[in-house]
This record gives C-alpha cells, structure tokens and sequence, in this order.
C-alpha cells in the first residue's frame, strides 16, 4: 500500500515518531501514518552529518506527518563519540563480523534514552500516549539502546514519570514496529508502503555535497539491506 | 559537618549531580561531594528562572565539584508548562493544600528524565555508576517524576540503556538521599553540610534584578523549611 493512500483512512489518535530521516525512522513513521496522525521529532544535536535533518524534513512532508519538529540540543557537551566529535572518526570498511564486535566508537551515550525521553515531553503535551522509534535489533549496529528489553523499560518507566501515569490515564505505548525485521525486510516493507528512498539520508560522514560516503557501518547495513532485499538503492553512492 | 572538610577525604569514585542551584540540589551535591569526585550537571532548557544557573555555578564551587557544565537544552520546543512558557503564568499564594491538589502548571513535562538521561549520558563517558539527584516525595510540588517508583524505573532503564549494562559492569545507581527528608529536614541536613544559603535560588519567577518573588510554590515551600526548621533563609525576600 502506497503511503499516500493512507493519508485519507481513519485515524485513531495522535503519535509522537521519532525520525532520523534514514531508512529507518523513514519506514517506521510511514507505519505509524498508517494508523495514526503524526507528530514528527528530530534532533539537532551536533551530529556530523547535519544534513539528515534535510531529509528528516523532506520524509515528513511527504509521509504526511501532521508536524514536524527539531529540537535543538547539546550532546557534544560530553562528547565521547564518532558521530558528534570530530576528535574520533568514523570508522570505514568494516566487515559484518567486525560490526558484531562490541559497541562502536559512533555509539552516542544513552542517545535513544535522550530521543525517547523528549518523545515523552511532546506526546505528554499532545494528549497523546503512542511514540513511534524505529530501532531494530537484528541487523543494528551494537547499540545498548536499541535492545527489546532497552525499549520495555524505557516504557515502564515512561508510565510513572508522567501526568498520565499519576492520573491513571492511557498508558504509554513505544512502538517499535521493525524491532525484529532484517534490514533487508525493511527495505522491502518501505517499498511496500511507498517510501521515497531518494528521500533518505542514512551515512555517517557524507561527503561535502551531501552524498553518503558508502563505506561507514550505516552505509554497508543499507546496501547490504538492499542486495538481499533484491533491490536498487537510488542514493548516489561514489563510483 | 561542613561540606569543606569532606574534599580532603578518600572518594570512592566519580559520580555526576544534577545542580538547578536550588536548595534542595545544592544540599544534595553537598552530600555527594562527602563521597564522590562530582561533575554537576546544570540545564539551561529556556527556564524563565535562568537566573538559577548563576547560583548553580556558585554552588558547584563552592562546595568543590571537580567540574560543572550546563548543557543547553530546547524544552520549548513542545511548551506545556509555566516555567518554560511566557504564555502560562507562574501560580502565587497557593496554601499547602492548594499545592497538594494535583499536578501544578509549573511541572515541566517529562524534565527529569530528560534531566536523569543526560545524566546518565556523562556518567558513561566519565565510566561513572553513580547519579545523584535531589528530588523528595515529601514536600515536593506534586510533579510525577520525584517519586521512588519512578527512580526505581528510570534505574533499571538505565541498566539497560548503556554499555555497562551491556558488558555487565557495575550497574547504575541514582542516589535520592533527600526523597524521604520535609523541606525542614532538608534546611536541617544543608546546615549541618555547611551549605551556604545565600548562594541558592528557588525562585520560579524572581523579580528582574534576581530576588526571589516570595510568593511562589517555590518560595512558598522554601519558607515554610525554613520557618520549621527553625532557621532564618539569607535570602532578600520583598518585605
């Protein structure tokens, strides 16, 4: 089912999704359109590859998303990671074995728990108790925070930390609808629900004109995704 | 004892504070510094008080953390709560059972687990275990996460969240040594740390030159710790 069909069918409530603007968050906020009217969140955190927050904007409209928003805020403060200090880099060329090997230099400290936690603020003023973040745990990069178990806790915790939780309204929900889906499943459910690859941004370290530098961990998974999905991945990768 | 004759003693380790500059978070880092080497941690989120992030920094030297930084953070990015909104007005002369019925506009939605998750953050790159955060569930202003239960969950999150949950290193503890303690005990306790008061503010909405309105939740319950505990607050209150 195209995304954009989706537009027009009933909505039961409002949802705060997380969205990156990768291949991820892009698939897992075209789910959540699908059910829910959404309420859109990316982050401005001092990321090296800033860009993603162009396609973060660029996958929003077309989905569909109700808003979309940025929050600005400071995770170089501590630094402590490939993706936000330019003292670390970004590894290249890794094979698969390699990436399952332990937690990588571009692990940004408890991001997801940070991401998730402004999720929780914005939802809490929307009324609303559904978040939608895109993590999976099959074909991940080795992040503590993109664990099932990660997620329920973070969900229990969620419903003693806010109003709703005090008054005994809705509980919070976290979805997490590709928690158990190869990347290659991904690619193929985006396809199915109209994802616009072109759209996305998924590298690490993009090159000055934007384009994905086809050798950090993000851009091997994604073209790993796509050869077993048996697809093409429209990005312009260097030659 | 008084909070300068601990930093001469052996510390068992590192451990990360969170610091508004307030009288309870003040007490609380006191307490920490007895033990630990503290990194205090401020948020400047857009607070119309910001005026506590100058008493914050004045605390956290004076009673010897080893550093502070204030993370610039958006909280309002969403709105939802007076201290973030000049839209919301700050309540003034509520009585004690005004503020016990439920939860005030001052709550911001979601603040300490946005606040624990940096926390949780620095302390990974420090390879901290240990949070300190001065909550009570006593006389606290009605918000849902100061309570046990809610730390108790956010604990066992952040057990999940991080590298050393992963690797199975020491588990993250957050230290709530003032969540049983009244607002008298609590100006007992900082007294006997040798606390300064006249470096803390609580004032949620202080007159433009910095002096706390005195009428406030804030002050409200400031006051009345005082007036328990039998001790006179330094601070310029409006006759």
């Amino acid at each position: 089912m195209p995304a954009s069909s989706s537009k027009s069918s009933a909505k039961s409530g409002k949802a705060v999704c997380l969205l990156s603007g990768g291949l991820d968050s892009s698939t897992c906020l075209a789910l959540a359109c699908r059910d829910f009217e959404c309420y859109a969140l990316s982050f401005d955190y001092g990321q090296r590859h800033r860009i993603e927050l162009e396609a973060a904007a660029r996958v929003a409209h077309a989905l569909g998303a109700k808003e979309h928003r940025t929050a600005k805020i400071d995770l170089r403060v501590f630094g402590g990671s490939a993706l936000t200090s330019h003292q670390l880099a970004v590894p290249k060329h890794r094979t698969a074995q390699e990436m399952s090997g332990g937690i990588p230099v571009t692990y940004v400290p408890a991001r997801n728990t940070i991401f998730l936690s402004y999720a929780l603020a914005w939802a809490e003023v929307l009324e609303s108790s559904d978040i939608f973040i895109g993590v999976n745990a099959i074909d991940y990069s080795g992040y503590p925070d993109c664990r099932p178990e990660f997620i329920a806790a973070f969900e229990r915790m969620a419903n003693l930390a806010t109003k709703s939780g005090v008054e005994g309204r809705t509980l919070v929900k976290v979805h997490t609808p590709l928690i158990e889906l190869s990347k290659a499943g991904i690619v193929k459910l985006a396809a199915e629900l109209g994802v616009d690859f072109s759209l996305t941004h998924s590298c690490y370290d993009p090159t000055p004109d934007g384009h994905p530098c086809g050798q950090c961990d993000s851009c091997l998974l994604r073209q790993k995704g796509f050869d077993e999905a048996g697809l093409r991945d429209p990005l312009p990768y260097p030659a």
